[in-house]
């Protein structure tokens, strides 16, 4: 069949086409391949494939994978992968990379999703399952973006679909929190694909009516209070580290932010003290700080870096620093650009038209994923959903539903989408 | 030689004797012990022993002992002990205890120090020194009162000192902190010599100048705090309990107490949270509080318990408690009793003395010690000083200053109160 797309509005220039003309263009190319015999094959073996998706899911949920400790997964994964006829290979940084050829051997497009989750060693991730309803920390982000990721391999290879652009699947590694996209950041800037990207799909998403097409920008910083600490009963009267810390959790609480563009905070983790019957001598804490806006970010991050040394200077005036004053030390410890893809690529417009072609329309948002990075680089990128339906990820409650006939839609769309951006033969 | 003095006013009733009486009563007992050829002999060994008690000092305090974990150091000083001609055992709670026989078996004199430091396991306690001065955490508190201890018995068997009550030296568990003076408290409700004790001193203090005939009473909590966490991002404007712990701080550090009677708190210890990028589902605060008076101490407690429930409404009130509201757990980990112990009784009656016959004067304290369990039962008890001078307990830059001249002179002060309470033969 003649070439139905081609790769890469981020290395081409995009053709100054009007709006409309260009939507009915990426209309008719998805349309011309889901009647294709092979995409009907391979979208057959996703609906036969459905509970092997489920198990794949469980399968993965349960090997634990915290912040910078992916291994297990990584090796677990590229054997899943091996097995799908893949030759895997783990780079330097720990991703898990696997090329499925093309007919041609220029950039490729990425299809990723990421090995890691937020939750610590020695959590229970044993999947609970209640009707449609899977329950575990860490079931649905990004476990099942895996998951999904070699549902789609299984209905392309059982389609015998061949693309024009390579396919590289890649299992990332540190797209959470401390982590700071560290996965995708080797990718584009070490690792062997540096340079030959042309499109990058990252399949993170909770919800099918959703899709991200711009980057959250995101500062980062662990403030550790320090002070000279003494006995609770005898030393009492003297600074404390903690008061300061406090003032500054509760002064960041009372920051009013914009709801557009989404600007958010949160004061996540926190530790210090040595005994109960000791003024510490040192307390720290971890704020996360985002914006859709790099100005609204910016104004943030300037109204926190404020608030420390106030909250520092207020203790300071408040007690006795005789032994000793309170100092901040303020480190950065995430840095996430800002980005966007834009509007016309190529990249939305075939996601657009694949919503469309299953009777849907999806909603564009702004978040902090491993899209971040290309869209910073302004190569075109998108992170579409792993799973119709969940919630309460990043909690110990986290859930998902693994419905047939959403999922499905999904997984529809996820295929018609990639190969319209890859080029079908 | 005449029986000096009798043990235990806490066993028999107090005799209705003036109080310049009484007072001219203790210095003569005081002269007497000090005019003693065992007495002399005993002094004059702590003057040759004093390089031994530095050396002691820094064998100890260079063995860890963190809470809940003395038995390293507890083996080593009951080795100590044995080295001394006694014969030691380590009761079910961990205290090690060594009886030095009297010639009558009644009810024993307590010569106790405590075992256990407030550093964390993987603290360095390396002893440095500048001149006459030690520094290490934990090298005072209460590293030093076990040697002085040592110092102590050396002095008596050198000395061949008789008394009448039989002595036992003992070294306890959990005097710091979340031990809550679990070893004295097995001594005097479990242990063998339960109900059979007239008289307890601590060596537990660090300023020549001053005891401790007060206990103060203690209460602390663990305050659990519980929300129902999620992403930072995709969940900002949910509650958050990292803010409801931080106003909890910042209003328990506006409350006044009073400096006398002394009434002090501390929030201690913090930790919690999973991850930068996620609103934590629990954090938690120990906190410690403290007074002289029991009075204070409860309008103290009340007001920290009112503070708790007002800022986990604050925090459910601010934000959104859709998918679940902030709680918080208050779990007491620390009730020390207070207690005081007769300004009339033979123990104080003959510190005092023996202060004076060294050309001092001694200013009593309430502090929360070891003797805090024995004064709230009515047996006299008081906490004497390990060291002359010494500053930053419970800090990492604890230091003890080992000058021998007002170092002896402590030494031989605790020396002729233990006799005289005792009674020398």
């Amino acid at each position: 069949m003649k070439r139905l797309s081609r790769l890469a509005a981020g290395l081409l220039l995009i053709a100054a086409v009007p709006a409309a003309a260009a939507a009915a263009d990426a209309d008719a190319t998805i349309r011309q391949i889901v009647a294709e015999p092979s995409y009907r094959a391979a979208s057959a073996a996703l609906d036969s494939g459905h509970d092997q998706w489920v198990n794949d899911i469980v399968a993965i949920t349960q090997i634990a994978s915290p912040p910078f400790k992916e291994q297990t997964r990584a090796k677990a994964f590229a054997e899943m992968l091996r097995k799908r006829g893949l030759d895997p290979t783990i780079d330097e940084e720990g991703n898990v990379l696997a090329l499925r050829k093309g007919t041609e051997s220029g950039p490729v497009a990425v299809v990723s999703a990421h090995m890691d989750t937020v939750f610590p060693e020695g959590t229970d991730v044993t999947v609970k399952r209640d009707g449609n309803r899977l329950h575990a920390p860490g079931v649905g982000d990004d476990s099942t973006g895996l998951a999904t990721m070699l549902a789609l391999i299984d209905a392309m290879n059982t389609g015998k679909v061949q693309t024009r652009s390579p396919i590289l699947f890649v299992g990332t590694v540190g797209e959470e929190g401390l982590g700071d996209l560290r996965g995708v950041r080797y990718l584009f800037t070490k690792g062997a694909y540096n340079g030959k990207i042309g499109a990058f799909f990252s399949l993170d998403g909770g919800d099918l009516a959703s899709m991200t097409t711009g980057g959250t920008g995101s500062k980062r910083y662990k403030v550790t209070f320090k002070g000279p600490g003494g006995h609770s009963y005898g030393a009492f009267g003297i600074v404390n580290p903690m008061a300061a810390l406090a003032q500054t959790v509760t002064d960041l609480y009372r920051i009013k932010v914009p709801a557009d563009p989404k600007t958010t905070y949160s004061a996540s983790v926190v530790g210090g003290g040595t005994s109960v019957n000791a003024i510490p001598a040192e307390v720290w804490l971890e704020v996360d700080m985002r914006s859709a806006s790099a100005d609204e970010l910016a104004k943030l991050e300037k109204q926190f870096l404020a608030i420390v040394p106030k909250a520092v200077a207020a203790e300071n005036a408040a007690r006795s620093t005789a032994p000793g004053k309170i100092s901040a030390e303020l480190k950065p410890i995430g840095d996430r650009p800002a980005g966007r893809t834009d509007p016309d690529a190529d990249i939305i417009r075939f996601a657009d038209a694949a919503y469309r072609a299953e009777g849907l329309s999806v909603k564009k948002n702004t978040s902090s994923t491993d899209s971040n990075i290309p869209m910073s680089l302004g190569i075109p990128a998108v992170t579409m959903s792993r799973i119709a339906e969940s919630g309460r990820a990043h909690a110990p409650d986290e859930w998902i539903d693994v419905s047939k006939a959403p999922n499905l839609k999904l997984k529809r769309i996820l295929l018609s989408t990639i190969l319209a951006t890859a080029g079908l033969e």
